[in-house]
């Protein structure tokens, strides 16, 4: 008998198949490989194909969009939102808009092609981290700004349009729907409880440890008890704090260091699948607060049925949380 | 400069990219062709290879299960949720579970292998829609059920695994996320003005006229103002009507004959897409009220791009729905 779940923060039921469910190996699909071969705008040596770089780190004295650096954040070339213009809110009979101002810029993870992100070194991880970090405080200084977004679409089926790794993030003059209600709804929780719900979640999860996948001291990777899509996976920090871009430096370390073991398990039980990521952190001006606990939701790109689930918000998972975390933990590196 | 646009509905954010609108050629895939040639548990002759059926139109003086029908309802053999048990619904710690009592069940919309949806008559149309009506109908009187869903799946990359044209419905014991959240926003809408937020949005648009894609008395089929997808579509009874299965008679074949136009115009445009609706009504218990007006929403599958949207919320639409309405409405059959 199927299983029906509600997760305890959005309030979304999802339908977990806890008899047939579906092992790695059930899953068809390609792997993700980065090929080359083809012209690559952000290969060294092409700085000028891309708009002109924001930040770049590693470079040794040479200049601006020169080869030589590690990590580079350019401006997305064909970006959903465009950065220059006041916001211009506007009222048309029932309907809301508003001019689309925001920022849309490109982290380019590596200067090597071949490489993947679980292929990288921790080092290089923590400095993505970092990057992502930096450009993030620095777009917080814009006051049309409310949301910064950090994820990234890897391999094709997950939506990446250019091989070589690399990250994005949207600044918005709005909070994403998704954000908003789970913020909303870890305030009301804290209102009640005068407790964290994402604390409240670790601790028992820890306890149980049926869907701890991985774990150091400051951070813990689980498969959440009612995920939407196989192998989906939540990294959260064990102590509460509310922003991504606040943390003491040690702690992006500690965060490169689990996610790249993550990254490197995740290739080994599903083949180098491709996969989304977001980080969730508390809305600009919120984030400082008691409620809302940052974290990284990552979706492998397993399944294909998506329309249904866009038009009812229900899913219907087939591999239990409890396997894909076995799975992960039991991986051979 | 693109465009952010609010859903008054759902009050999600989308972003519509107005400048470099994609056209219906600028989308690349594959057109949804029947091929045919191996086995099919769908077609006549082979209704031992399904569950014994639960309600078959057509039929004259033949037994169950065997050939003559015009529409065939039957299980689904791999069912998301089981129909025998009691609903029994548990705690664990922080988390709700309850064991997956539901229907899943498959509409088969023709014996005819080689047709679509689109490319059936009318009147075979209207049977669907009443096979639809007949089953909610019949599944209402099981008290454990909160919820019917009927929903379609068209061509590969909408998620279909079998290429026999068929829908499904899905009956659960909570009310989806989506749904529950439509109801509860329209009621609030109702609460301060007395006024069905679907029916001022119909009001409105049918003033303007830009987001018009086809009517007849009954419906109407809008490019709605802010749509997650490229040419997503609405169809809307134009009186205030809260739910599917209660209908007068003559309003099945009315919306058959619309929706049956609609496929044909999205067939020409869009080469034969891949795509996937669902119905929204009111949930069981519900059905009569004044805020809620149910509706079709279409969501072509144009783009891939997804576990970012899932997310976050959060969409970027590369074709403002002004565009999509005209191409819908200029259509050449």
């Amino acid at each position: 008998m199927p299983e029906l779940r509600k997760d305890p923060i959005t309030g979304r039921w999802v339908i977990i198949s806890t008899d047939r469910g579906k092992r790695p190996s059930d899953f068809v699909r390609e792997s993700v490989q980065m090929k080359g071969g083809s012209f690559c705008p952000f290969c060294p040596g092409n700085e000028s194909r891309t708009p002109p770089e924001i930040l770049a780190y590693g470079r040794n004295g040479s200049g601006r969009d020169t080869p030589g650096w590690s990590v580079r954040v350019v401006p997305n070339k064909f970006p959903a939102l465009g950065i220059e213009g006041n916001l211009d809110r506007q009222g048309e009979g029932l309907f809301d808009r508003m001019n689309g101002i925001g920022a849309h810029e490109v982290i380019i993870e590596t200067p090597d092609h071949q490489s993947t992100l679980a292929s990288l070194t921790d080092k290089s991880i923590e400095e993505v981290l970092w990057a992502y970090r930096d450009r993030v405080l620095d777009l917080k200084n814009d006051k049309r700004f409310r949301y910064i977004l950090l994820f990234k679409n890897h391999g094709e089926a997950a939506g990446a349009s250019l091989e070589h790794t690399h990250s994005q993030l949207i600044a918005l003059p709005i909070v994403p729907k998704r954000v908003r209600e789970e913020v909303d709804s870890s305030k009301r929780y804290f209102d009640v409880k005068e407790r964290c719900i994402f604390c409240d979640v670790i601790r028992q999860e820890t306890e149980t440890g049926t869907r701890v996948i991985l774990g150091n001291d400051q951070f813990i990777a689980l498969a959440p008890y009612a995920p939407r899509f196989p192998f989906e996976t939540w990294i959260l920090p064990r102590q509460h704090s509310s922003s991504f871009e606040n943390q003491a430096s040690p702690v992006y370390g500690s965060l490169a260091k689990l996610f790249h073991e993550f990254l490197r398990r995740l290739d080994a039980v599903l083949n180098c699948p491709a996969y989304n990521y977001v980080i969730h952190t508390s809305p600009i001006g919120e984030e400082i607060n008691e409620h809302y606990h940052w974290h990284v939701e990552m979706m492998p790109k397993l399944t294909r049925v998506a329309g249904f689930e866009w038009g009812t918000g229900f899913y219907i998972n087939p591999t239990p949380p409890e396997e894909a975390a076995r799975f992960l933990r039991e991986a051979q590196l």
